[in-house]
């Protein structure tokens, strides 16, 4: 060992962060500690409060460090539409992407018998109580286009068929197989207007 | 504003990591919240305390949490070899490329009068009162094969050469250029057999 420890475990923690590996990872170190001891400060201390700090919505279950997220708690947008996406990173996606003014509500994954992930793991609980509040009158289900993502859908779609709620499926453009987070705004903006009901 | 501010705080500090722009930032900060808090927290807490203890070796100025690092700290190596670097990062590349057994000196830059670099601010006040210890009877100089580094290594050899130390450069196969942190292996290897006496 020739390093100092406490390099070596920077070195070595870095490597949690996707697409970081070993090389990588000395560099951002050594970057850092040489260059950029204020940014390096900020961002530990920012880290470890978001870590702490950072929860599910109440509403919706997206990441938010208040009770309810800014979205949920903005009583301009459209109540009657909701769309139910599977990660936080989606809500962005959609909202960077379309002039979607409606909810969401976010799964946080999707149903995956084999892996013993069921409903409540996704919080279709929840979800459900909040279709039987009445106010949602549309249903976009956005979920990913994948195996998994579809059939989750599809199991959504009648929990809102047995409330006589129509839903619609995000649908042309979306290339199979893919995730949502990496489609480019147009394809994703084409797909949400090209929703189709669901049946 | 749709995300939470400790979310948008958190994408925003994560951008100080060199080669990582906004949409990486926000791939990372969902994959920790999401997936992996516990190596988050580790991050964050590990970063805090490197930003913070990590100082400079009282004997080398290379990066370390003790007050001389555990290269200066073995009694086992070579004391009549120093090896002078520009960065710490170059020790950890020097001590993985090859067998050498010196210690070394660390500058933290290169002399840069137009930026107003001169010789206390790369510590060569300390690496004079090193040399004049007695017990270095050769300087590598392994300073980066470009104009500042070229400059700065014959500005030391000149200090080495007052007091009858020979000094050497390393020379073949490291690119005119480049970086030394950079160079393969084998290259920098060679590079360190080659070296020639400085002149
Ligand atoms: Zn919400
Ligand atoms: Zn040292």
């Amino acid at each position: 060992m020739n390093e100092s420890s406490l390099l070596k475990a920077l070195i070595e923690s870095l490597r949690c962060l996707p697409g970081v590996g070993a090389r990588t990872a000395q560099r951002m170190a050594f970057h850092l500690l040489e260059n950029d001891r204020r940014s390096g400060e900020r961002l530990a201390e920012v880290m470890g409060r978001a870590m702490r700090e950072i929860k599910q919505c109440s509403r919706c279950r997206t990441l938010t460090e208040h009770d309810t997220c800014r979205i949920c708690a903005n009583p301009a947008r459209q109540a009657t539409l909701l769309c139910v996406v599977e990660h936080p990173s989606d809500v962005v996606a959609v909202e960077q992407a379309t002039g979607y003014r409606g909810y969401y509500f976010v799964l946080g994954g999707r149903l995956s018998p084999l892996d013993g992930i069921g409903p409540e793991d996704i919080g279709l609980d929840l979800l459900e109580a909040r279709l039987d509040e009445g106010e949602v009158q549309e249903l976009i289900l956005a979920t990913n286009p994948t195996v998994e993502g579809e059939v989750t859908a599809h199991y959504i779609s009648e929990l809102a068929a047995k409330r006589n709620i129509p839903a619609s499926r995000i649908a042309h453009g979306v290339p199979m197989g893919s995730e949502l987070e990496y489609v480019d705004s147009g394809t994703l903006s084409h797909a949400f207007e090209g929703r189709r009901k669901y049946s």
